[in-house]
């Protein structure tokens, strides 16, 4: 197996992300090709005692996709970017999986026009998996890549969650939700109402409308279903929630001499939290509906984050599931268009 | 001023209701009606020791919109409700204000039948005040009365934010913000796009794009503007994160005896956050664009929750933002339709 990492593009120097995908490379024993500055990736190398070639080689490459460039624009004139050049490896079929902490829109159109979609999908949309207080992550689709949506495209995104639940996961018999703002049918927008409708007549375990503060504590589904503008606000307003709560407990505790005590005796348990909530350890989501394996990495991935998504990545071609997900197109039911 | 409490409808027993609008009535010295079932009432006033028809009367009904009752089904056909007798007597200029704790949708429902807009509002919208880490709370419209929106309503939204910051919280020069998915201008659905356009050629002081991770820790705007599903799937999943975060911790701290000395240690600490994330203190939320005074509170609203929602009331009579609120309507800019 042979994993391309975009090691440009993202927060953090490539450095980092290199140690990272070497890391990830040695652990789970797949080749990973490096795509970005050559001298760069090269020190890095040598860093590691790494020589170019072998299990580990590099894509090098001129220009730099930034988190600023517009999609689009960016995709069809940086030519020489990682982001293009990788993706184009996938497209051959020299590489498995491209893996990419890079600007998340550039990252959805390259994987659109160079390696197209699965066909019956018109629009992919990018899997998140997060950490619940049962223990199991809830899946989300689509957390980003379409910001205005039709029931169908949520329909597709239904079957992808549930396909990745059931065939990555290991889930038998995986149930879907969708994310309204109440749980009665009939409830929230035009958009879900007549989502609604299509999912119930549909193949899929469908549990009906689930709530946003219920998501991770009761994990209502495994598959929660949104379009890409709601799924992003509700990720964000997540992480802000949590944010909040940490930062204000950090300020409480300052200069409080019984709390501060107090705070390391708890440190322990600060850390089983923090880890339990972590994204980081989360580093990818897939994108599905693309005809190859794409991970999106965070933007702020650092080369534990690197590692994960790798992992993400792995898991993806070790079940086949660009194949499956072909297949269940047609097989799940009568959802190809 | 009079105010007229919804005392059915809630999570609660009435009873609970009924002592959170004695107590802010008596600390206020504005005059409370109840509207709701007479018995109970009655019984609630006898324990507090009050008599009926004072600072403190009661509107006897017979029926009850619950929860789960259709929004537009039960406003025409529970004729006997607090909920449309309360309403009505909002009409009838027979009291300033009307506070429920009932069901969102037929309190909005309600409103628009009974009490009507102001003219060149066609939807009103709900906000809600959120606490920051900044110390200053952060408002954000629509939370809910309206899953699918026009630019047109956004920007209504906008203006009445602005005007509710100004005319009742007392910020000068009030800023709005777009809830979307990214920063940069054309982020984001259509909607968002054409309110962006439009709110910029608009009379507000308009910043821009603003991020749901952001506005808990930063505050970067005074008026959060949003569509009413967005913004309640983002305030469910920031009360989801919180939830999540304090959970785990507990649970994480239990049975570890060091952990446990450290909680104890740390409880001021704790007891502090809780209070500056409270939502139970910010009982009520405003329905701002029909023509009179309503506020929404929590279904699971208690005695404090319910003080809390009919200080908000009184503050939106003080200042007489109903007639301030029409005149922005055409004084702010050419916004009326």
């Amino acid at each position: 197996m042979r994993i391309l990492l975009d090691v440009m593009g993202g927060d953090l120097p490539s450095r980092e992300l290199v140690k990272g995908g070497i890391a990830a490379g040695r652990r789970r024993g797949v080749d990973v090709v490096f795509a970005g500055d050559a001298h760069e990736i090269e020190s890095a190398f040598s860093d590691a005692g790494v020589h170019a070639g072998g299990q580990f080689d590099l894509l090098p490459c001129t220009e730099t996709i930034t988190m600023d460039d517009p999609p689009v624009k960016a995709v069809r004139e940086k030519k020489d970017s990682s982001l293009v050049l990788g993706l184009s490896a996938l497209k051959d079929g020299t590489v498995d999986a491209f893996v990419s902490p890079g600007n998340t829109g550039a990252v959805v159109a390259g994987s659109i026009f160079i390696v197209d979609r699965i066909p019956g999908i018109p629009r992919p949309g990018i899997l998140a998996s997060l950490p619940t207080l049962t223990g199991e992550d809830i899946l989300v689709i689509d957390v980003g890549a379409n910001s205005d949506c039709t029931p169908e495209q949520l329909d597709h995104f239904a079957l992808m969650g549930a396909s990745y639940a059931r065939d990555v996961l290991g889930i038998d018999e995986p149930t879907t939700g969708l994310l309204n703002i109440g749980a009665e049918r009939g409830k929230g927008n035009r958009l879900i109402a007549d989502t609604f409708t299509q999912l119930e007549a549909g193949p899929l375990a469908f549990a009906g409308n689930v709530e946003a503060h219920h998501l991770l504590i009761d994990r209502p589904v495994d598959v929660v279903v949104c379009d890409g503008f709601v799924g992003n606000v509700f990720l964000k307003a997540v992480e802000g929630g949590i944010s909040a709560v940490t930062s204000l407990l950090k300020r409480t505790i300052r200069g409080r001499v019984l709390a501060m005590a107090g705070a390391l005796l708890m440190s322990g348990s600060f850390a089983r939290v923090r880890k339990s909530l972590s994204y980081r350890k989360r580093g990818g989501a897939p994108l599905l509906g693309v005809n190859g394996v794409v991970v999106i990495a965070h933007g702020r991935s650092d080369a534990v984050a690197i590692e994960s998504a790798i992992d993400v990545a792995c898991r993806e071609v070790e079940v086949g599931l660009i194949d499956r997900l072909s297949q269940g197109m047609s097989g799940w039911g009568d959802h190809g268009s």
